[in-house]
């Protein structure tokens, strides 16, 4: 597993170079950063001997243009979250994964796993959210849930070695690529509108699958197997339509 | 397990206050300091909603006043240890678990443990690892295995308590019940004879979903979700049988 941590507009330079160097720590190395503030002194001494990580991160306007070519995307939550995002979940019922459950999950597979790590203040947005396969949730005290940033960086960075260490006996699986699950969302979404599914749902819909896919995380040939699903039904209700 | 933190000389009071940030974050509250830098403004800023654990600090100028009343001493060593330490560990044949052993082996346990941690450029010295009963080193990556201070403080806590609640009071939600999938399974299989799916894979096939279901751990509401849809497809596709 190729790991991309991708900190969504974080606000202290100190936190990136945290980050940068707790990536380095547990083997990691691809840094993405989406409208970041400016990286200066601070940061680099926090990344410590972890420049390198720091200096080679690239940089985005755009969460898309950050999340390119990833496989699945993992969005981070804490306790923190908003109302909106509060109430996006519970509208979802998305089981939100503990650090441990996802380490284990992506333990052993291939393919790149996009990290999405929010601002210092408020987390990742709704719409941010809305782009995750999964989420994961570190569990912490109820008395202070809000973990500093590279906290809960390190914190699921070290859970992610852990397991992959553990799983060093590589049992690897061909994992879906993000192209073919794109297809998968654009085929599901195609046979929705086919079945004349009440257009007020699809969109929530559309997001379940999104979740209950990414959660199952599919090999490629599971993924051609519901495409052929798929297929053969929008085949069969065709049929039916042409003889209208 | 009542657990004692013990800063053993550090040198910056930022990370003094992120300790006790990440002590709160996990539940842990008693925070003991041996020579302590001065704790200024960037240290409470640190420490965030966490001023109260670094408020109720004490201070002591040698560890053995630190450490008097505690039950067991915890301490910390990276792969920095230098040859000294090395040799000493070797020679006092003192077992060092990787913080996950340490984890599993407090876990469910009573009595007071002191968690040493040193200097952020030395860490501790042979005399205070001879004080230790157990030393603790969090794996990490042999490029680059220096943490910073209130990271490895931060796994080491979050370790701590995933072993004394493997599950915190999480994100509740109700899971899909044996009977919704037994059903879904049922759907499903009528759903792809009537597709006319090749008979010879229909097995295969139903195996393979019943596995990708069961991976992306359903809850009741997207397993409801799924029989609605597979209802709304049959019944389309029945439309079309019945004009035949």
């Amino acid at each position: 597993m190729n790991l991309r941590v991708v900190l969504v507009e974080p606000l202290y330079d100190g936190n990136v170079g945290s980050v940068a160097r707790a990536m380095k720590n547990f083997g990691f190395s691809e840094l993405v950063l989406v409208n970041p503030c400016k990286i200066e002194d601070f940061g680099l001494a926090m990344a410590s001997h972890a420049r390198d990580v720091l200096m080679m991160a690239r940089s985005f306007t755009t969460i898309q243009e950050a999340l390119a070519g990833a496989d699945l995307v993992v969005g981070t939550t804490g306790k923190r979250l908003d109302e909106a995002q509060h109430h996006l979940r519970l509208h979802l019922r998305v089981p939100c994964l503990t650090s441990r459950e996802l380490a284990k999950k992506l333990s052993g597979k291939e393919g790149t796993v996009a990290l999405l790590l929010g601002r210092e203040d408020c987390g990742l947005n709704s719409e941010e959210l809305a782009l995750c396969d999964m989420l994961v949730s570190i569990p912490t005290s109820s008395d202070y849930p809000v973990m500093n940033l590279s906290h809960s960086a390190a914190v699921l960075f070290y859970e992610l070695a852990q397991a992959e260490s553990e799983c060093a006996d590589g049992c690897n699986v061909e994992m879906a690529s993000g192209e073919t699950l794109a297809l998968l969302r654009e085929k599901s979404a195609q046979l929705l509108k086919e079945t004349d599914y009440p257009p007020h749902k699809v969109d929530f819909t559309l997001l379940m699958l999104r979740r209950i896919l990414g959660r199952a995380e599919l090999t490629q040939r599971e993924a051609r197997t519901l495409l052929g699903l798929i297929k053969r039904m929008r085949w069969k209700i065709a049929c039916r339509e042409m003889r209208k």
